[in-house]
């Protein structure tokens, strides 16, 4: 078996002529892609060829056979289909060999996932966001921050902040993210996203289990006094509206895989809070893959 | 110094109290984010402390102060701020610890880009990045594909095919695929993208040298006669209007990173493609940290 699945038969000579290319003598046989071999005839050769018990017919010179294999969907532990060439006997047997999300997730030794973290402006979602993506850097993990206010300066830069355009803006966060955990990276999400709704349409575009809420549950007062961008001073003078948790609701969630609670002289570190997370995602295996 | 890059002071007994927290027994000091640190007040404790010049009390009990370091900004080489209090004399040193691009990038031992395949329909785009995505997993480094059919059934759901969706298709793909080049990831996007202007956005939204264009350079008559989606019978039948390479134009690249050619009778394999563009990226040391 060589590193892309091809696996000739005893007694056939087949040799490698490229990357991905194999040669009986008399035809080129291309790896295309999962599940799909190309048979390209050689000089003055013509071939006739089985596959999946259907005849084709392979020439002239340097013409072209693109072969769908039959199951070529049955993945990894389903029985190779084969490849037989009548005259020649070329035999070929197909393994998958594409890469996935597993694959990229053995790569990386970890599971992609996303960390939706939501909560009042001022909450602490950036510096949780922050002290977790520390945390799993350290520990040879990597992970991307989606952050509400850097999608606005570039994917979402259309969008204004009028009610339909925020939900755009959440689902599109939700929608990137999802490649993100496809692509095997712990992906951790901050925003607001205040509403239910919005929250549970990019949880269901995930697999089950992969969208790990956070919800940062921390009163309006202390988030009022912290006004790291000082929105909140300029919500109560009336110079913002619909301003989240003055002029317009934050739906607590009501059942979040982590809540982080902050009270009034009792507040835990932000790497704290991300330890917490931490606990969580390696008790649910995504540390490893 | 420690992992998160607070450097006690000698002779002042700073202990770890969690995670980014020390303490000297009467503070707490926390490593907020860059350039943020919050010193809480311990029992019965008053402090006065100078930070960047500036006198601070810290107190009562259980209360807190942020801390923003003046030179933040200056990133690894700058000079760290130095906290001091007086009285007790708690020196802290701030250094840089944020997970940025370059931590991730040595995480996984590759540099982030994106490949950006161009070429008509049944080019073989999507071949070459799945070729492609395999050699760079069976190296061990970490790719995506941004297919633009992929990503229409779920980001750009939203965008027809008329001429301003599709130019809006296209800079949601050069967006997303300049996060995952910041995440560290070799990001592979395969978009027919046939317009110059559109093609040049997305160059421009990356860092110099980050967006590898690569043109399919595969006479139509070779495309056409694949036909893997049968979407040039219809165009041909007039069921499909403005179907590149009928009736809308392909504008060439004109001075492409890399060009695979392919022509009748004479088409490498999508393997000895992508080794080529490996071969790129090896060269322009996109495979190392």
């Amino acid at each position: 078996m060589n590193a892309i699945g091809l696996k000739p038969v005893p007694g056939i000579r087949m040799q490698r002529v490229g990357l991905g290319s194999y040669s009986d003598g008399d035809h080129i046989i291309c790896v295309m892609k999962k599940g799909f071999l190309r048979i390209k005839a050689m000089e003055g050769s013509h071939l006739r060829v089985n596959v999946n018990g259907k005849g084709e017919t392979v020439g002239p010179n340097g013409s072209c056979l693109d072969l769908k294999l039959a199951n070529e969907v049955q993945g990894k532990n389903g029985n190779p289909s084969s490849l037989s060439t009548v005259g020649n006997s070329t035999n070929v047997k197909w393994h998958e060999c594409s890469v996935g999300k597993s694959e990229r997730q053995s790569l990386i030794n970890q599971k992609g996932c996303v960390v939706w973290i939501t909560g009042l402006s001022g909450s602490g979602k950036s510096t949780v966001a922050c002290a977790l993506s520390q945390i799993l850097c350290q520990r040879g993990k990597l992970s991307y921050i989606l952050d509400g206010d850097n999608v606005r300066h570039g994917l979402n830069r259309d969008l204004s902040f009028k009610a339909e355009d925020r939900a755009e803006n959440i689902r599109r966060v939700g929608e990137v993210a999802k490649l993100f955990a496809d692509a095997g990276v712990i992906c951790i999400a901050c925003l607001i996203s205040p509403y239910e709704r919005d929250r549970e349409a990019c949880r269901a575009m995930l697999p089950k289990g992969d969208f790990i809420e956070v919800f940062m549950d921390v009163p309006l007062e202390i988030c009022e006094a912290r006004d790291p961008k000082g929105l909140y001073k300029l919500a109560r003078d009336g110079k913002i509206k619909g301003f989240t948790g003055i002029d317009d609701p934050y739906e607590r969630p009501q059942d979040s895989e982590i809540v982080l609670t902050c009270k009034v002289g009792d507040c835990a570190s932000p790497y704290e809070m991300a330890e917490k997370v931490i606990r969580y995602l390696e008790a649910k295996g995504y540390l490893e893959a």
